[in-house]
């Protein structure tokens, strides 16, 4: 005999309140296996409700496999262990406010990861989004490697500025570099030997960590990378930042880059990983070309992302496979669709197709640029040359000061903090820290004003670095 | 002696051509190292062109590493073995438009996949997008996690309709199945053990196996997942999908979540990953809970995405991890960023805020109703119940008809392309074909209306399956 009082105050239906009573009945043990329930008619005879209302709640119960249908004969209890507690004993929504997630903010943050956000052309943008949105065709599934419009404008973009010797086929759009990377672990697999920069790109050698890779760190001599190094390492696949070294800001030699690409040419399987990360942004001579554009054995992985000349909020990059990844990648990693949403992908496409990618590329350098000098001479202007060295200037958006005062780290970073001012030592970059390293920071100047660099520098000059 | 014949008609700056020149001349051997280049001054009297301009085709070459500039001693032509041929021999932008990603269309194309996007509230969808893109915020990175709002959203919405126990704090927001999948199989890394159903989601299956899992396929026993089978097997991890088998369509019953759930509990490091894919449509009774909402010992890793009830195109999708793989996460995976636009999060947010995500679902449940329900009466009317047997029906977005007739599968699929049809065999879902299989198809309605739908059944029953 089962006795229900409903609650009518709630809004619970009817057949829920029905179907939550017998659960908690044969839950706690009791109703049990192999108890027959009372029939769906008398039930609702019993309970004063229509017999569809009990239907409803027998056939959830028979559905989560709490009790059986058997015909002509009525509904029975189904055999439950009850080894698990099923009353839920976590708070489900916990009302904190607070997270391990929140971030301070400085008055003066040097980040060299930051964009310039102030002057990206919303208007434009905006304009192409509302547009896109008219169109219903970006709600339907797209192309797993990236739609093809998006694909052919990166083709272009890439041979005409970098050089990249690419097609619409071999380029695969993903969500930055952190992604693209992602996808050539799977591609090369548990057994591949991976060498990297040292100091280079952390990301860049936590997803490679991750992907349980043991990384052979090849050190930067001089601001170049050391190909012997990678020579007497088992290495097979090596991740480099060719046209900007990050962090250190040097540009690969021609005479490196042939040693490095003889190197992947000497032995099958072998192949570079080319982070080509900033190179829209040299403030003296035109954009180094590519690694990718020197070589003729199909070995270079070139991956870029719209990260520093748009935003890194868009969230797209795209990487050019050599053909014999392409096949392996169509192969084997016909599981994952392009993470990129299509109406993302089609506001890019317009943006770059009509000209203002270009164009707003053009005004950042000129921007950056102005930023980059300003910091240089501000930073000549507050510091003597003995106390202060400057390198990676001239391109990207950040450069490195070096000091060689009596200050230890902890003690700049903490007169740094008290002066609302965040930096971001050189030694977080490096796997191994050389035993010559001194106290630097890279400074970032993308996301600050003219008027925040010069007060910025100076705030250094008078708290900090002294 | 440098003689250049300047290109005046070409928009290339002089510098450029000059750089061109001297790099060209030394790839080809003609300027070798140790040879002196003219001084700055000499070359740019010489060629009448402005000494800047030759200033900044040397710093180019000299950033490029051909050539060196040693102080008061002038430039200098570098080492360079030519081992490398320097001429791009292949085209870069082949005017080919075929591509191997071509698709053909049909006009009764039962895609299982697919969702209706004629219904979608494009109005409300496009007026949020047009205020969001309004706001500069989207355009600044966000929380490697997704961002906060986001996943509060999501939280409710799980605890509310799936009854899944979980924070914002565990919480991460990804672009579907396939990218959370892959995380998933990075925060296991290399010596995990993986079993999943079979039949199972194609997917799913390709990305464990791109991933270098060597799976165990755990066979389906009248539709039920064989826990024994599983506890046989060395697995640690078992990919699931309970509350809608895909693609049989099962619920998996009380005893086999609990015997589920038995096995995780009794060994460290046990772990099933439960995917969610479409339990929002169910047509008879209410959403069965998620397996995740009776896991007391943190042993789920329950998966959830936007694709079906939004769209797959929005690329937004979610997991809620266990705390133990919370902090895994938290520690080794700080590289990855999350890779979900910021403006996509933003708009999705309000749109699950604002209550439109719900209403949207509701109206969705009554059209898919009214779409499954003039599939099966179609059948039911066309064919013969010894000819065809359904299954799966009365949830999600596609049923399966078993076909007992005389015609091969290559027969049945040979007859309905050639009418325009286009069907999924149940057995492309199998690792294992079992040696009872007969022909049998999954028939998709979501994207079809019902003229459609009564149209592709009265074709497939004079046609092709008779």
């Amino acid at each position: 005999m089962i006795t229900i009082s409903f609650n009518t105050d709630s809004n619970m239906p009817l057949y829920q309140q029905i179907y939550n009573y017998i659960k908690k009945e044969i839950l706690s043990g009791r109703l049990s296996h192999p108890e027959k329930l009372p029939s769906a008619r008398s039930l609702a005879a019993n309970l004063q409700v229509s017999r569809s209302t009990v239907d409803t709640a027998y056939s959830q119960l028979v559905a989560e496999g709490y009790i059986d249908a058997r015909e002509k004969r009525g509904y029975f209890v189904n055999p439950i262990t009850h080894t698990q507690n099923f009353t839920p004993s976590r708070d489900p929504l916990p009302v904190s406010s607070h997270s391990l997630e929140q971030s301070c903010t400085f008055p003066y943050d040097f980040d060299p990861d930051a964009v310039d956000t102030v002057h990206f052309p919303y208007s434009v943008w905006k304009s192409i989004g509302k547009n896109q949105l008219d169109d219903p065709h970006n709600f339907i599934s797209g192309n797993p490697l990236g739609d093809r419009g998006l694909r052919q404008a990166i083709a272009a973009y890439l041979y005409g500025s970098r050089g990249v010797i690419c097609t619409p086929d071999n380029i695969i759009v993903g969500s930055g570099l952190d992604y693209l990377l992602q996808m050539v672990c799977v591609l090369f697999g548990r057994n591949a030997i991976v060498a990297m920069e040292d100091p280079g790109y952390r990301s860049a050698r936590q997803i490679l960590t991750a992907n349980g890779y043991h990384l052979h760190n090849i050190p930067l001599t001089h601001g170049e990378f050391d190909v012997q190094a990678l020579r007497r390492s088992s290495a097979s696949i090596c991740y480099v930042t060719p046209s900007h070294q990050f962090p250190l800001g040097s540009v690969l030699s021609i005479s490196h880059r042939q040693s490095l690409l003889d190197w992947a040419s000497e032995k099958e399987g072998r192949y570079i990983i080319e982070d080509d990360h900033d190179s829209e942004f040299r403030y003296k001579g035109k954009p180094i070309p590519a690694l990718q554009s020197l070589d003729q054995n199909q070995k270079v992985i070139y991956i870029g992302t719209f990260s520093k000349a748009v935003s890194p909020a868009i969230r797209t990059g795209y990487m050019v496979l050599p053909s014999a990844l392409m096949s392996r990648y169509r192969e084997s990693c016909s599981g994952y669709a392009c993470p990129v949403p299509r109406i993302s992908q089609a506001i890019l496409t317009e943006f770059i197709q009509q000209g203002y990618f270009e164009k707003h590329l053009n005004r950042m350098r000129k921007l950056y640029k102005g930023k980059h000098d300003t910091m240089l001479e501000e930073l000549h202007i507050h510091f003597p040359d003995d106390l202060l060295h400057i390198s990676a200037d001239n391109a990207g958006l950040y450069m490195i000061i070096h000091y060689h005062g009596s200050l230890s780290d902890g003690e700049i970073l903490g007169r740094a903090e008290k002066n609302g001012i965040r930096l971001r030592p050189l030694k977080g970059y490096y796997a191994n820290l050389p035993a010559s390293y001194q106290p630097a920071y890279l400074l970032g100047f993308a996301s600050l004003d003219e008027i925040q660099i010069r007060d910025g520098v100076a705030l250094l000059a008078e708290h900090v670095l002294i």
